[in-house]
């Protein structure tokens, strides 16, 4: 591989290129098998020399192509610091939010800017059946390494629409419920009409004003000891579960 | 500061060195308050010159000791790359797994390796009131610098019992409960008896086989959708908020 490439999709490890070339990086066989096995865009599939031998032990590769580069090729395109052989490269399929389908629960993501978080919050939804997730501005980007580190597969089977505003929210024809701290206890909740959206704040800030503004159901999870706060992943995927059972 | 204590307390970020000398770090105003209000144990504060502003106008600071040193120095002891200003010494209390409270509830946790997943662990935990938290060998250090960030305080109302074993699992007197797949449904299960004991395994390799063949009742959580497994944190938030209501 020539150094200009290994420049270009070491790029994609910023936001920036990946919204000018509408493609990111997956990393690792679990990772790479997963896509292939979801039917994912995967546009190139690169693998080190050194990982060459778990590549053809991997059925999984079989009639797929796969570029042999150097390790140290693999090594500046890669996220992190000990990659584990195989990088993909995917692409970011173009989305707008008035084809969400209008009768599936999602997510929005308001000012959520931790990219692990991110991650984690669209593998918990995916488990419970949410593959649709909305950002607002300020966001993370949901193809940021870390987040589909995060994500562990999930990213394959969820459709992301950045950049949409509280307006959009109000508008949406969906159940606005808020995760926050002094509203109905989660375990108090029953018959929440689908379908309903469930926004969740950032840590820092928790959710803004002008999405409060709009009417909305509060969902809290009780507390039984010490602590301001949960982690917002975890808080999420307590309401998912709650609201799964409901 | 002379150079020697800066390497000493830099040291600090390293296992070995804690176990040295039975301390380890906290950063930042947030988290040196929260040590301050719940009668942590601090043996020495530190804040860098820029922040010497910040220092001034908490008044949280105001009858405590804090030692003012250069910002090149708080850089070097600390664990992140934009410090915030301010590191906290304390003591790592010595604790005796025969003393663990015979009432109480607690978290068993199985070769748990990521630092961060066992810091959001315990915040989660003490949210839910569960400050015994009980660690087999293998697992990750609950001191490690990325543990305690991840616990956003809950360390100071926490306490921890670092390499024991299986057997010490059988003999505990407590119900033994393992999160796992293919266990009872969180939802179906109802009059857990208390004081029990909740096992959590790595997400690599689950709950080790020496466990598995103690006597104990398994806990899943329902798939709606897709994924191989959950977030471990994430999972013993949606089972303790379970336990929490059943």
């Amino acid at each position: 591989m020539n150094e200009k490439k290994v420049k270009k999709l070491s790029s994609l490890r910023i936001k920036k290129y990946r919204d000018k070339h509408r493609q990111f990086l997956i990393e690792g066989f679990r990772l790479t098998r997963e896509a292939l096995s979801a039917g994912t865009d995967l546009t190139a599939l690169y693998c080190s020399e050194s990982a060459r031998d778990d590549l053809e032990k991997a059925s999984a590769f079989r009639h797929v192509p796969v570029e042999i580069i150097q390790d140290k090729q693999l090594q500046k395109i890669s996220d992190t610091v000990t990659p584990s052989g195989i990088i993909g490269v995917c692409a970011i399929p173009a989305t707008d939010i008035e084809s969400i389908p209008k009768n599936d629960n999602c997510i929005f993501l308001d000012s959520l800017n931790d990219p692990g978080n991110l991650g984690t919050i669209v593998r918990t939804a995916a488990w419970f059946g949410i593959h649709q997730i909305v950002l607002s501005e300020n966001s993370a980007d949901p193809y940021n390494p870390k987040a589909v580190r995060g994500g562990m597969g999930a990213h394959f089977y969820t459709t992301f629409y950045p950049n949409i505003s509280a307006e959009w929210l109000q508008s949406c024809g969906k159940k606005i419920l808020v995760a926050d701290t002094g509203g109905d206890p989660i375990d108090a909740i029953e018959n929440i009409p689908e379908p309903w959206i469930l926004v969740m704040g950032s840590e820092a800030s928790g959710v803004s004003e002008n999405i409060l503004s709009i009417d909305h159901q509060k969902m809290s999870i009780p507390k039984f000891g010490k602590g301001e706060s949960l982690n917002v992943a975890v808080a999420a995927g307590i309401i998912l579960s709650s609201l799964a059972k409901s």
